[in-house]
């Protein structure tokens, strides 16, 4: 049975070389590499606009995270302090989403290359929104 | 019976004195009001090192967009070409997450006042992050 609250559907998900936890820096700008976010059938007529060039924001859902997480070391480093997970960019937080900000490199029929992006290969995406001060008032 | 996909639990809800859409902004940057955003008590703890003066990401939850819309017309303008709602900020899209860009102004026990925030009032909450510029490496 649902619990009270709403339900995602994945519009599509990353194909990437990264295919490991391990591998995958923890921010963009660590060395991430280029990516497609490849949607589905259904949800692709929602790109139609975008170009090469454009800054998006891309959120996607940890499936690996733990939900049940408030508190963390940031960055996983036992000398830093407890800190809470809204207070970080940890994967473990009641909601896992994640939040990645790209650039169209190639666009393809229904499916973008962006760079840089660190989620690995498979991972659910929610939502692409473009970046507000780079589309300006789309 | 839940289809494939996720669950989303909101972790509270957003207080504000915007209590219609038609009063809404469509950005921020058009005249939003302060808010509050009240944690549930289970979530609460999360919030644990935010202060004053962090800018944050804010996921909320549409609960009044459609779903089903692929194409629009940018800012609801009828003589700008349709639109993959991918490539805009249209609220109407197959995931209704709400992405907002805020400042924290007062903490509480288990809330935060942000400005500006063009939520309306009952708006759930789903996520809360740090800008990365912001705040570092946290």
């Amino acid at each position: 049975m649902c619990q009270e609250g709403f339900h995602l559907l994945p519009i599509g998900h990353v194909r990437s070389s990264l295919t490991s936890l391990d591998d995958a820096p923890r921010q963009p700008d660590e060395g991430a590499p280029e990516a497609w976010l490849e949607l589905d059938a259904q949800a692709a007529p929602g790109l139609e606009g975008l170009v090469v060039g454009d800054e998006l924001l891309v959120l996607t859902w940890f499936h690996r995270a733990r939900r049940d997480v408030l508190k963390v070391h940031p960055r996983g480093d036992r000398a830093r302090p407890m800190t809470g997970v809204f207070a970080t960019r940890s994967p473990h937080r009641p909601n896992p989403l994640g939040l990645h900000c790209v650039r169209v490199v190639e666009v393809g029929q229904q499916r973008l290359k962006v760079a840089e992006l660190e989620a690995i290969d498979g991972t659910p995406i929610i939502d692409i929104k473009p970046v507000l001060t780079a589309i300006g008032e789309r």
